[in-house]
C-alpha cells in the first residue's frame, strides 16, 4: 500500500451550525471519492464529525486524532483512531499529520488550527470564511492561504496543488 | 512563597523588528516591576529573549518554556528553564501556565498561541496591532480581547482585570 | 470500514540486534495475517522498521507514529504516517493508540512504552525478554502483563486477550 | 537571578504509601536547604504534594508540572504552576526540566518516569528500591543509575555529580 494523501478538515465542533456540518459532510465524500484519506480531530459532533461521515458514507478512509485518553466520545465514523490524551495539543498532529488542510467554519480552536498550519508551511484553503478572516489569514500565511467558495473548488485547489508542487506524493 | 502572578509575553522570534524587541524589552521590566513573573518561550531571540531580559534586568523571576530537548539555545535570561522537547505543541504549556497574557507582534505562530489563549478563556491584551488583527481577534474572543497602545496601558489593563476577577490570586 | 483492531509493536531503534529485527519483521507478518493493523513509532531502523515491513509486505495496513516535524526519516513502510512535532513524547500516542502491545527487545525507550501502557491499563505481551525484565514488569503491572516465546504463541495470546475480553471490537 | 538547579522527585500519587510521603517531604526538605528547586508532578497528593510541602516549608521555590487544563486539584504547596494540559505526557517535561532525579516509591507512572530519564541522559537516584527494580534500571541504564537509601544519602550524591560533572551550573 502505497503512502496515502491526507486531508485534513477543521472546523468548530460543537458550536458548528447546520450549514458548516452539511458542508463539512460533502467536503469528505468529495475527499473520498479522490481516493483520499480524510483526518480531523475525531470527536462525535461538528465538523468533525460530520467530515468524517461524508467520508466514510462513500468509502474513504478515516482518521481522527482524539484529544483524549481513550476512544470514548469519538465519531463512529474515524475508522482509525489516534488517541493522544493530549488535549487541544492534539491539534498540533492533526495539522502536521495533513498534506492539505480545508477549514469549514471558524472559532478560536480552528485559528489556532489554521495559524499551526501556515507556521508548518501547510496549503490551507479557507472555504467561504469572511472578509475579516481572509484578510487576517493572508497577511501571516501570504500564498499558504487559498479561498475557495465551494467544494468542488476547494477540491480542485487540492489537485492543482497536488499536481503543481508534488507530481508524486509528498512525504 | 504564595502562588505568583505570571504574565506571558509573545511575539515574533526571529523575524521580530527591532521595534517589537524594544517594547518587549518594557514590557518585561514593567511585568518585574510589579512583582509578576514574566513568561515566555525561553529562546535566545526575538520577543521571547527581549521580555525575559527587561524582566531579569529589573530582578523578576523569568520562566522559558523551551520548544528543545535541552536547554541549549535557551534564553540566557530564563532563570527557570522548563524543557519540553514538544516543538511548537509547548505553546499550549505557556498559554495555559499564563494568568495574562500581551502580545507584541505578530506571526503565524503568535496567531496560534492568542487563538489558544481564547479557547482557554485567559485574557489576552494585543499591544499595538494593526486593525486587521484586531478585529479578527475580537470576532472569535470577544469580551476576552483588549487592546492596548502603551505598556503603560499593558500593565495597567492587567490590574484592572486582576482587582476585578481575580481579588484573591488565580488558580 | 470497521474499527480496525492495532497492534503496537514496540522495540529498540538504532540499538536493535539482527534477532530482534527478524522477529519484529515475522510479527508484523502475523499481525496482517490476521487482518490487523501494525502500530510503531514509524521511524526507519530497528524494530520500528521491521514489524511495518513484514506487514507491509503481507498486504496489511500500517501506521507510524513519527516524532519528528514532518515525514522526513519515516519507514518508507508506514503507509499511514502521524506526525506528531512532539519527539519522544509521541511514545503516549503509540501506546494509548494501540489494542493490544508486544515488546520485541528492550532499551530505556521501550521500558518507557511498556510501563505507560501499563498505566493505560494495556495488555502488554513480554515477547523473549530475560527474568529481571519480566520481574520488574510484573511487579509494577501484575495480570496485565503476559509473556510469550515465539510470535505463534504472542498472536494467539491477543486473540486469546480479543475473545474474552472484547467479543466486539474495542473502543 | 542565575540559573537554578532543580532537582525532580518521582514516585507514587493516590498509592503512595505513608513512608514514602515521609520521605518525600524530607527529600523536598533537604533539596530546599541546599537552596535548589524541587519540582514534581504538582497534584495534590501522593509523593508529588510531600515533596513539594517539604521544600515550601523549608522556604525552597517548588514547581508543578501539572497534567491537568488549570491549577484545580493542584498541590498547594507549588509555588510555580506550569500548566500542561497534556495528561500523562507532562512526564516527559518533568523530566527534561530537572537537573538530577530522585526516585521514592515505585508505580508504573514512576516506572516510565525512570526509563524517559534514562533515555534522556539524566542522572536517576534509586531511593530504598528493591532488588527488582534496582536489577533492571541497572541493565538499561548503567552508570546513568545511582542508588541511596537515606535522603542525606540521595542529597550527597547529587552534590558529587555537580560537583565532578557541571563545576558550573548545567544548562
Amino acid at each position: 500500500m502505497a503512502n496515502k494523501f491526507i486531508v485534513g478538515v477543521m472546523g468548530p465542533g460543537e458550536n458548528a451550525t447546520p450549514d458548516q456540518n452539511r458542508i463539512a459532510y460533502q467536503l469528505g465524500s468529495a475527499i473520498a471519492e479522490q481516493g483520499w484519506i480524510t483526518l480531523t480531530g475525531g470527536r462525535s459532533f461538528g465538523v468533525m464529525d460530520a467530515a468524517l461521515r461524508g467520508a466514510a458514507e462513500n468509502d474513504g478512509l478515516t482518521i481522527g486524532i482524539l484529544p483524549t485518553e481513550n476512544a470514548k466520545g469519538s465519531s463512529k465514523y474515524a475508522s482509525i483512531k489516534i488517541v493522544t490524551g493530549l488535549g487541544g495539543a492534539r491539534n498540533q498532529i492533526s495539522i502536521m499529520s495533513s498534506h492539505a488542510l480545508v477549514i469549514c467554519g471558524m472559532s478560536a480552536g480552528t485559528a489556532s488550527e489554521v495559524s499551526m498550519a501556515l507556521k508548518a508551511d501547510k496549503k490551507v484553503i479557507l472555504l467561504n470564511q469572511d472578509e475579516a478572516t481572509v484578510s487576517f489569514f493572508k497577511k501571516i500565511g501570504s500564498y499558504k492561504v487559498m479561498e475557495a467558495t465551494t467544494v468542488e473548488e476547494a477540491i480542485s485547489k487540492i489537485k492543482e496543488y497536488l499536481s503543481v508542487s508534488h507530481p508524486v506524493m509528498p512525504e
